[in-house]
């Protein structure tokens, strides 16, 4: 076996076998932004893109995609979600997206959670991108994962 | 109608009428990378993860995502892709990622590009995430678009 | 939380945390009709246009459509179907549909009951839609449920 | 072939020719309702369930199924939509759904705005089935159609 | 460009650039049979297991599976098919298995052709394994394709 | 029942209920070639299209379509796998592909087994077609399974 569960000792990839794993419950949380222009936020706040449209849409598509994760991503396992959030907030400097995902299952859900904050952030782009052509999706990552052999951050 | 294509007058979402436009030839690029540790990045230079095999399923990953776009970003229109490349290469501080997509089509592609570029980026990240838990996806953004009413850059 | 398990706290949605729920084994069964003109029928009826044709695509559409519930529905958990049959029947008024589901989960099936029955109808529409333009989907809903907190109709 | 389009001389089916037919502007109307009990109208009306967090969620859902309607149905041929917009409205006995697609394609759009509708209807009963099990799917059918050979209602 | 078309010049795939290739009518068609042993098609043929139950299941999944071949094959170009027949006839081996695609567009459908009859196969396969463990999917082959600049077999 | 259990008494097909049934630990293997012309093979063999390139993209088309395996085949259980691996070899003849599937469920995975190689067979046919129009898919069969109450081969 690799250092790389997803390649074998040959270095090819495939789907690694969990079958020995238990099943446990499992979370994992990601965060990442969307960095726009101030005038796109004004839109938002004033309310001349309704917030409720543009954010709720894209919490609903993160959502949804979470659930597409192991279609997405060629190695992931399939896993029954039993929880899946996305909640956004604004800032002063775009859109902050917060996602958790919770499962009982063989493998971590951080996939899911990255998956689900991914797609909010791109589809935040996609309802403002008329507006705004100069807009960043920046800093995704894992906030927290717990549940399996490799918990995240440590606890000391 | 809103400033924001993707609402109605009364600001709630639809996919918005395009029947009008014409089928023209466009072209949108967009780049994104994943920040890793340097020791992430030294498995795979040592080929202990074959470079192969982790940027190329990474690649056809994001591919095969552009793809999936219209059934991940709710209010996009569904287009018949011409060409997609996701390019992978190796910087000192991780991957960059570029992905092309072309249609003759209705919509600009620049959600396609960008939905190859995130996914690229997961599927990286789900590679190599057995040896680096603070990998950071960084500055997904459109390069250039063509083709549409709205080129961009603009050119001078 | 809200009223409606979809909706959290502050009334916004979420795909709500059933981890906590045992798997249990649940039942859903639902039911729906496509009114369509006599002429409509007669064909079927006298086999110009095959009924087994007719029928079974819809019926397996049903079943395929099942599958696809978790994928349809924002909010629904995705669930290991372990049972799904979709049966149509002729009556003087068009096409009586009955969907039963079952699973061993943590959630009720009966909105995978309703998709099936609800895909079979657009099936049998598709089917006939050559022949009558006036026809009408009727009367979707749930039979019974079993299996959880909130069995349906309540025994007495 | 049958009078049934998708069956064929044979009474088989199959997914059938269209590649002679011209690509014209087609448009679909369809709409239905959800019936339930007053005290689940008043539960949204209150807003002690947002109303803009159930309707909104099912529009969106109905504008995405649209998207997959030639997945859903099996012989209904894949086409480029250019429109799609799902409006849902509170009556006094439920949810009104009206569905709108259009398309330039071989093909009508019939079922895409069946499906849009049927999945807005399914989407709206998932939101609300925690407190309402009689609510009922009633009355989806094709408004108008337009575009192709066989208009309908038919202009006098 | 590499002699293989999914290939570029350094040897890596992308989806290839067909945005200048005019859109032409085109057709495949494609064959293969799955061989089983003689008291499972007698099964069959008595009706034991009704011939329309098994042939015309097998029959539509290869129909919808069409549909899904450029999101099974990675650099496959979404095609809008125009028709998809798929034919079973039992021999005395076992089931034959045609397919035949149609569209109007840049390039050929001989993978659609090649999926529906794998995925006919397959489902023959999965309807019948109770009975007969040692069946074999045999001679999946394009058959002709017409209408691009390679046709075949060439016309003399 | 009928003796095919994807069929109900009356032959109706119907997604047979499997909620009695133990989760086990099943595994099953499936194998099968693309036969192709030796200056096919050359090319590969010789580099002038990575090795890499074409099997891996093969590989991996095989296993993401193990995953979809009850999105193609209709009355097939969703499962949740927890290993899938493909591997293909060069033979004289053509490239011999290997599948091997695991899960803990209610039924076997032969079908997804079956599934990853021949999609992995179409891809390999998809990279190779510009050099070769005469390839044909052959001696696609199930190695082995077992897990179940009917494992095979049978041990002695």
């Amino acid at each position: 076996m690799s250092e790389l569960s997803h390649l074998d000792a040959a270095g090819r990839v495939h789907m690694v076998d969990v079958s020995d794993k238990p099943d446990t419950a499992r979370i994992a949380s990601a965060r990442g932004r969307l960095a726009c222009a101030p005038a796109t936020l004004e839109i938002v706040r004033e309310g001349r893109a309704p917030k409720g449209a543009v954010i709720a849409t894209a919490e609903l598509a993160g959502i949804m995609a979470a659930k597409q994760t192991a279609n997405l991503i060629p190695l992931c396992h399939p896993l029954p979600l039993s929880r899946v959030s996305v909640r956004i907030a604004m800032t002063d400097l775009g859109f902050d997206i917060v996602g958790e995902v919770k499962t009982t299952g063989k493998t971590g859900v951080e996939m899911e959670a990255l998956t689900a904050v991914s797609v909010a952030a791109l589809t935040l782009y996609d309802m403002l991108k008329a507006v705004d052509k100069a807009m960043r999706i920046e800093a995704i990552e894992v906030v927290a994962k717990s549940g399996g052999k490799s918990d995240w951050p440590t606890a000391e």
